[in-house]
């Protein structure tokens, strides 16, 4: 949800509010409502700068501004009970000791509902907000991650489960025997601990990783809790599956203990032309400027030049994505679009999609569980509060009905609601559970 | 409030929560007290370590542990109304565009209430969760977060006001027009911008100082909205008060565009007598080990050799502070202590402090106002809730019969609170107006 939606004309739609994505209270209605449909956690992600955009897309976009997800997650967790809290927070350019108080400090306060989508930030432009000249190099800074990441457990085991004793009788507020002074020195971090918050209620809040090249499934395979992903298609989704369960049978970890969640996007109606048509009105807000020159890119050819109410020509086939083009071929040929309609479908959102009746988006989703194709899902709104409220009223009930969804919250924490383990503190007590 | 009192007793006073510091619904009701009780704002220390003592203090001590303060403060903007919110954060062990960004968001998240309090970090013990071996040196800290201060409000100025159009009609969600890249580039930082959030609620929020270093207090004149002390006496305050608003005047800022603000520990009784047996019962909780060696070090003599539960015997003066020797005495005098009643009280908390009947506290604040002692105070609660409710209960409407207390809240805002002009953007619209 960062934007609350990521599709570009998302909030032109009738019913929208314009500035939901920097407004408390309508987050909070949002929030709320994911409650009320039994959501696993609300996701919120993060870009440490103004995405580097032509003026001619910045200025029509809401991606422009967004909370800092502390601030916005923190104030959730004042008003939500049981919906986990899932931040980014990037390794590249924030510091470990902060990172993890905040997780830790977001366990307490929300009683373990929190998770870490940790990113190595891949926009260039954050490195220019950070006294960088350029970006760093991918593979330092997936080496910078891992080593981030070891740093940020090791603190959040800085004191056993039990250490605060808090006896007013003998004046004792915490053992010293159960601070762990972490004392680490590496290629990227002296951090000498111990972290100044308790040990999160979870353990450790929820790792997850969203990384997409060699580098990031390794990192995610060896530590996340979760994956997060886009996969547009299910043999592509079957692919990355195998893949990122694969290497954890390598490394000896049960499947079970990492979630994979692909990104997609659902309009539901009441039948597959309701659902068609609200799709087809919400592309509409899209401006066709930036909808044009996303389209060219797909197709490796510049349309522009084209009627934009006319039919989609032959279009040769050249050494460009193949996939990308015959996709919006694909759409062209099924709905019979215009280019002004395939401008602004593609120039809206990207990737895995869902659009029609609950019964077939539910039957969509279930393939994909039962293929093997993902875990779940990361549930992408169309446009808000209606695409939101439809997905709750509607989808949800029909998961439930063919139990594949929760009907009530079975547990307390984040970690609960996904099926995965408390970890054992590395320094203290029973050897770690994974 | 960090920890919930400043006395190290007070966990374990009668009545009061042990784990208050680090649970939030308790947090939430102190807060939701003093916006009862009209206060301006709610004020979260904080430090990056575990703050070094000796092993036999650190394992009494409930400072061992506190909430990250943008989780905390925002998690309390979800569930209060008024009252303002300040966080620190330091300049020499963080990103300006981080603190930027986050302030800016719990301005917009709470409506106006956010307040910066600036420390370079005087505590050796956060450079080593940091990456260093040793502290960064004094001058070159105030350097820093001089340079920092500027970045901060040049990011919290990258959009006009009215910057966010989000027309639906046709399809501006921002004007490009008005925002400003700030392409900072100093001597420690370089931050290209825009912040990716819209102008805070207040403009800026509140920036607030603590320093009391000749260095400390010129960055203060220079660019705070309120300064935090420490002063002992109304001689010490006034002079204090003098020298920083004499500063404004050398710089030209209006006096009251600063407010000054002594930290005063208040403990309120129906009776002085009540009052003192509070004090002391409090006292009794301090570990005597802890309270001895901080009573040595004040009379700057080894007194761990005398009977604990005799009166304090003839010290010699020696070439350490005269005034804390003379005001332990001053103590053993007025009162009667014995050694162990010293040790205490001094092991508990030091500085100012107002221990009466709500007519003598509000005596004694309204005679630092009139004398110009301080245009207001930072109370610090012996214990809590007792502690807070009797301040809000029955000190707080003596103020206000006086006239020298609110009734209501007037404004929305923490700048409207404490009667500080909202200042003007640096690079779009009037001229700034400090
Ligand atoms: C569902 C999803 C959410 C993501 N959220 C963020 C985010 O909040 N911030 C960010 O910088 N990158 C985010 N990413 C991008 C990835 O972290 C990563 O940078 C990108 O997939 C490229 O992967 P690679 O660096 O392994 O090549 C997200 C990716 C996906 C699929
Ligand atoms: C009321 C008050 C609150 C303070 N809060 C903090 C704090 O939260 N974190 C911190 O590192 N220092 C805090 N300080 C310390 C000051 O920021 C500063 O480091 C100290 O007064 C030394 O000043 P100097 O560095 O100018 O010599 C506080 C001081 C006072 C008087």
């Amino acid at each position: 949800m960062r934007p609350v939606s990521l599709h570009t004309g998302a909030w032109r739609f009738p019913g929208a509010y314009p500035d939901a994505n920097f407004n408390f209270a309508h987050l909070k209605r949002f929030a709320q409502t994911l409650e009320r449909g039994r959501f696993d956690a609300f996701f919120m992600a993060d870009h440490l700068a103004v995405l580097n955009m032509p003026v001619n897309a910045l200025k029509r976009s809401q991606t422009v501004s967004s909370f800092e997800p502390f601030t916005m997650l923190s104030a959730l967790a004042a008003v939500t009970e049981r919906i986990g809290l899932v931040g980014t927070a990037s390794t590249t350019f924030d510091e470990p000791y902060h990172v993890a108080r905040r997780f830790a400090s977001l366990d307490h306060i929300s009683g373990g509902r929190a998770g870490w989508n940790l990113v190595t930030t891949s926009n260039p432009d954050a490195a220019l907000n950070f006294g960088l000249d350029e970006h760093v190099e991918h593979g330092e800074r997936y080496r910078r991650g891992r080593e981030f990441y070891d740093v940020v457990t090791g603190l959040w085991d800085s004191w056993a489960d039990d250490a605060f004793v808090r006896d007013v009788e003998s004046g004792l507020y915490v053992d010293p025997e159960k601070m762990h002074v972490l004392g680490h020195k590496g290629e990227h971090f002296s951090v000498r601990g111990p972290l100044n918050v308790p040990r999160p209620v979870q353990g450790w809040p929820v790792v997850v990783q969203a990384g997409s090249s060699e580098a990031g499934r390794q990192v995610a395979a060896e530590t996340a809790d979760a994956v997060f992903t886009a996969q547009s298609t299910l043999e592509a989704g079957k692919r990355f599956y195998a893949d990122v369960k694969g290497r954890l049978d390598t490394l000896g970890r049960p499947r079970e203990h990492l979630v994979i969640l692909p990104a997609t996007f659902v309009v539901v109606g009441d039948s597959l032309d309701e659902a068609r048509e609200k799709r087809a009105l919400l592309d509409t807000f899209v401006h066709y400027d930036s909808g044009i020159a996303s389209l060219s890119i797909a197709l490796g050819h510049d349309v522009s030049r084209f009627d934009p109410d006319g039919p989609l020509p032959e279009i040769p086939e050249t050494n460009d994505s193949k996939s990308a083009r015959q996709r919006v071929i694909d759409w062209a040929q099924a709905e019979k679009l215009t280019i002004r309609q395939l401008a602004q479908r593609i120039g809206g959102v990207s990737g895995l999609e869902m659009v029609g009746t609950p019964t077939m988006i539910a039957d969509q989703m279930e393939q994909w569980l039962v293929e093997e194709g993902s875990d779940g899902f990361i549930v992408v709104f169309p446009y808000l509060p209606a695409g939101l409220d439809d997905f709750v009223d509607k989808v949800v009930p029909e998961l439930q009905r063919r139990g594949i969804f929760r009907r009530e919250y079975e547990g307390a924490t984040l970690r609960e609601h996904l099926g995965l383990p408390r970890p054992g503190n590395r320094f203290f007590g029973a050897e770690r559970l994974r």
